[in-house]
C-alpha cells in the first residue's frame, strides 16, 4: 500500500503537492487513504461477491416494526426527539443498554454508561482520554481496523500481541509487558476484542481471560474491552467478560450496530466513574450530544419489540452463512491455505501460503468478482501480507459458495504461478511481529 | 468557576482524589466540568424561565410532516437507512446541502462537503486537522462555547479579538497578527461566526468581511467560518460569506440544527479538496460514518417539504421573541446595563455595571426562577465576568417578559447592594483582553 496518495482514487494526486501540507497538525500530516479505498468502490458493484465490509444483515430486521417505532417516537415525543440532548446520553437509553449488558451476563449500572456514535466513537474518546503522542497500546494482532485508526490518529504506537485459536496469547502479552518494563516504559492500555474477534473470528479462552485480569492487577494495567459481537454466539459457550473480573481496570465498549442496526449509530462506553466523567467532557467537545431521535428509536425498539428474539434470528442467519462458507472453503481452497472456525459473529481469517501477498492479489480478485480485506489493514506494523478477512455476514447465502469458489480458483492459479517462478523458495509474507513467533492459522 | 471539581454536581469529589489521574492524556488532565452544570440541571425545572440553552423552537416544526418523512425513509429504503454508510456522507445529502448554501448565496459543490455530527463535530475535526498542542487560534471574544471546547480540548491557545456592534474588530485582529509575528509566531487559523454571532447576537459588517479576506491573503492565514445562523435573518441585509471572498483560505461550517432540527445531528464542512480529504479520514477515525437514517430523513425533508417556508416560519418566531425581549429589557433593566440588538437568530448579549459578577449571580437568578449563561463561558481567558448571554429562541413568548422582569429585579437589588458596599468604587469585571480596550456593550 504505497503512501503519499490522496483519498480519491480518481485523482491520485501526490500529497506533497498539497498546498496546505505545512499547516496540518502532526497527527494528520502522514494520514492518507490507501489504494484499497478505490478498489472497494469497484467491489460494491452487484456482480462482485463482497466478503469485504463487516456489515450486518439488516434485511433480517422486521422493517415494518422499525417504521412503526420511528413514527411513534416522532408522533408521541417529536419536540424532544428533534431537540438537543445531554452529553452523556438519555438516562432511559442507558438503563436499557445496562439491561442488554445484563442479558449478556455483564453487570453494569446505567450511570456508568456514556452513549456514543457507535462503538467507533467510544474507541476514539477512550484513545483521546488516555493517549499522548508516542504512548504505547498493546492490541491483538490482527485487530479491528477502526481501533487501530482511533489509536494511531491520536499518535499512539500500537504493538501487537499474537493470537491463536484461543484468542490473544496472554503469555506473550506478559513477555511484552516485561519487555516494556525493561525499556522503562508501560502500555497505557491493552485493547482486546475477546468475543468472536474482528477480524480473527476467534474468542479468548476462559483461562486466558482470568490470566489477563491477573496481569492487569499485577502490572497495574488498564484494559479496553471492545464487545460488539458477544451476543452473536453460535456455540452456547459462555465466557466471563473482563469487566466482570476487574471492573475498576476495564473500560468496556458496546454497540447496537450488530444486535439492531448500525444506521442508528448508537454505541456506548461503560467505565469507572472518574473516567466516565472525562469521557462525557470529551464527547461534548467532540460533537455536543448524541441524537435524541436515534436514541429514542433504540429505546422504543428495546421496550416494544422482541429484541432478544431478533438477536436469535440474526445469530441463526450468521450461523448458516458461516457453515456455508466453511464448507466452501474446505472444498475450494488449495492445500496450504488455513482459516479459523468462528464460534459466532461475522468473520473468518484466512492465511495463504508463502509467495502470495493478499494486498497485491486484491485487484485480481475483484476482477474475478470477489472481494475481501487484505490482512495488512488489521495490523499497525505492516504485518498480515499473507492474511485476509472474509466476512460472511452480508452476502446472500446463495452467493457465498460462488464467491469462495472464485477466490479458490484464483489462489490455485496464483500458487501454480508462484511454484513455477520460485519452486520451493517463495518469499515469505508472514507477520513480522516483534514478539515471539506464533499467530493465527500458522 | 473553581477548577478541580468533578462533572457531577451531586458528587463534588475533588479531582486530585481521582485514582486514574496519572493515566490520562495531557489534553484531559485539566478538563473538568464547571459548577454551572449542576445549576443548569435546576434551571431545567418548569418554573424557571430559562434564557440559557441555545435551543431552537422545535415546536414550530410540522411534526406530522416529520413523522411521515421518517416513516417513508424506513418504508422505502429501510435496509440502506439502517446500514453503515460512507465516511464523507451521502452524495444525495451533500448535493442538497450545497443547494442550501446556494440559497444563502454561498457557492459550493457537493463534493466539497463532509457530513458531520452537527456543526460541533465539524469544529472538532477542523481543530484536530490543524492544531498541535500550543498552537494559537484567533477567535472573536466572546465566542461559541463549543468552539472554544473543540480548540482547547486539542490543546490550542485561544486568543480573543474584541468585538463591537459590527462584529469582530478586524483592525484589532491585524494588530494581533502583527504582534504574533513580532513573537515569531503565527495563528493556525482565525475562527469567526460572522452572522448573528453566538453569543453576541451581532454580524460582521461588509467592509470588515472584505478586510478580513484581505488580511488572510496578506498574512497567509486560514479562516474557519462557522455559519449556523445566517438564514435566520430579521433585517433583509445580505452579507457576503468569507468563503465567497477567499474560498481557498476558508473552511466553512454549516448545520441543519437551526433550519430543521438539532435532533438529527447533521452538520457539514465545506473545504478545499486536500483539507476535505484529511477531514474524511479524521471523521472515519472518530466515528466511522454519519447515520444513514438521519441523513436520509434530512434528504427527504429537503426534497419533499417546503423547507424555505419553514425557515421563514422559524425566523418570524425568533423575530417576535427578540422584539419582546428587547422591549422587556428596555422597561426592566436598571441604568448601566447594556445589550446588543440582534439582526437575527437567537441571542442578546448583556453587559452589567461594575461590581456585579454574572457567574456569582447565577445561583441567585435561578433561585428567582430565571436562568442565563454567564459571560465567562464564552472566553478562553477568564474574561466576561460582567457579561451574560440571553437566548430568546426557546422560551414561549408569554414567558419572556416574566423572565426579563425577574432578572431586572435581581439586578436592581444587586446594584443597590453594590452601591451600599462600595459607593462608586465597585470592583471591575470587564474583559481582561490582552489586546487594546474595546468590546461589546462597552
Amino acid at each position: 500500500m504505497p503512501d503519499g496518495w490522496s483519498t480519491t482514487g480518481e485523482m491520485r494526486v501526490r500529497l506533497d503537492t498539497d498546498p496546505y501540507l505545512e499547516r496540518y497538525a502532526a497527527r494528520v500530516r502522514g494520514m492518507s487513504a490507501s489504494e484499497i479505498r478505490a478498489l472497494f468502490a469497484v467491489a460494491a458493484r452487484p456482480e462482485v461477491v463482497s466478503f469485504a465490509g463487516g456489515m450486518p444483515a439488516t434485511s433480517a430486521l422486521d422493517m415494518e416494526a422499525v417504521e412503526s417505532v420511528a413514527a411513534r417516537v416522532i408522533r408521541d415525543h417529536g419536540a424532544t426527539a428533534l431537540q438537543y440532548g445531554g452529553g452523556q446520553g438519555r438516562p432511559e437509553l442507558r438503563a436499557l443498554l445496562a439491561e442488554v449488558m445484563h442479558h449478556e451476563g455483564v453487570p453494569c449500572h446505567a450511570d456508568d454508561l456514556v452513549i456514543t456514535v457507535g462503538g467507533q466513537q467510544a474507541l476514539d474518546l477512550i484513545a483521546r482520554c488516555f493517549l499522548d503522542p508516542g504512548d504505547i497500546v498493546l492490541a491483538e494482532g490482527p485487530t479491528y481496523v477502526g481501533g487501530i485508526g482511533a489509536m494511531t490518529s491520536n499518535q499512539a504506537e500500537v504493538r501487537h500481541v499474537p493470537m491463536d485459536d484461543d484468542g490473544m496469547q496472554v503469555e506473550l502479552l506478559e513477555e511484552m509487558i516485561e519487555q516494556l518494563a525493561r525499556e522503562g516504559r508501560r502500555a497505557k492500555y491493552v485493547y482486546t476484542i475477546p468475543n468472536h474477534q474482528n477480524p480473527a473470528g476467534v474468542s479468548m479462552s476462559v483461562p486466558r481471560r482470568h490470566r489477563l485480569a491477573e496481569l492487569a492487577e499485577l502490572h497495574d494495567l488498564m484494559i479496553v474491552e471492545d464487545n460488539p459481537y458477544g451476543l452473536l454466539d453460535f456455540t452456547g459457550v459462555t465466557y466471563p467478560s473482563i469487566r466482570q473480573l476487574v471492573p475498576e481496570r476495564v473500560v468496556y465498549v458496546g454497540t447496537v450496530s450488530k444486535i439492531f442496526a448500525p444506521g442508528v449509530r448508537t454505541g456506548w462506553v461503560a467505565a469507572p466513574r472518574p473516567i466516565r466523567d472525562k469521557l462525557i467532557l470529551l464527547r461534548e467537545a467532540a460533537d455536543l450530544c448524541p441524537s435524541n431521535l436515534t436514541q429514542m428509536i433504540v429505546e422504543s425498539w428495546l421496550t416494544t419489540q422482541p429484541w432478544r428474539e431478533q438477536i436469535k434470528r440474526f445469530t441463526e442467519v450468521y450461523r448458516e452463512k458461516a457453515e456455508v462458507m466453511l464448507g466452501s472453503l474446505a472444498s475450494e481452497m488449495p492445500d496450504g491455505v488455513h482459516w479459523t472456525v468462528p464460534g459466532g459473529a461475522f468473520y473468518i481469517w484466512l492465511t495463504v501460503p508463502r509467495g502470495i501477498d493478499t494486498s497485491d492479489l486484491l485487484a485480481k480478485a475483484i476482477a474475478q468478482r470477489v472481494a475481501y480485506v487484505p490482512g495488512r489493514g488489521f495490523y499497525a506494523d505492516g504485518s498480515g501480507g499473507d492474511q485476509a478477512r472474509l466476512c460472511f455476514s452480508y452476502p446472500e447465502v446463495s452467493r457465498i459458495h460462488e464467491g469462495v469458489a472464485r477466490l479458490g480458483e484464483l489462489l490455485h492459479a496464483e500458487l501454480d504461478l508462484v511454484r513455477a517462478v520460485y519452486g520451493d523458495d517463495a518469499p515469505q509474507f508472514r507477520p513480522r511481529h516483534d514478539g515471539p513467533a506464533g499467530g493465527l492459522g500458522g
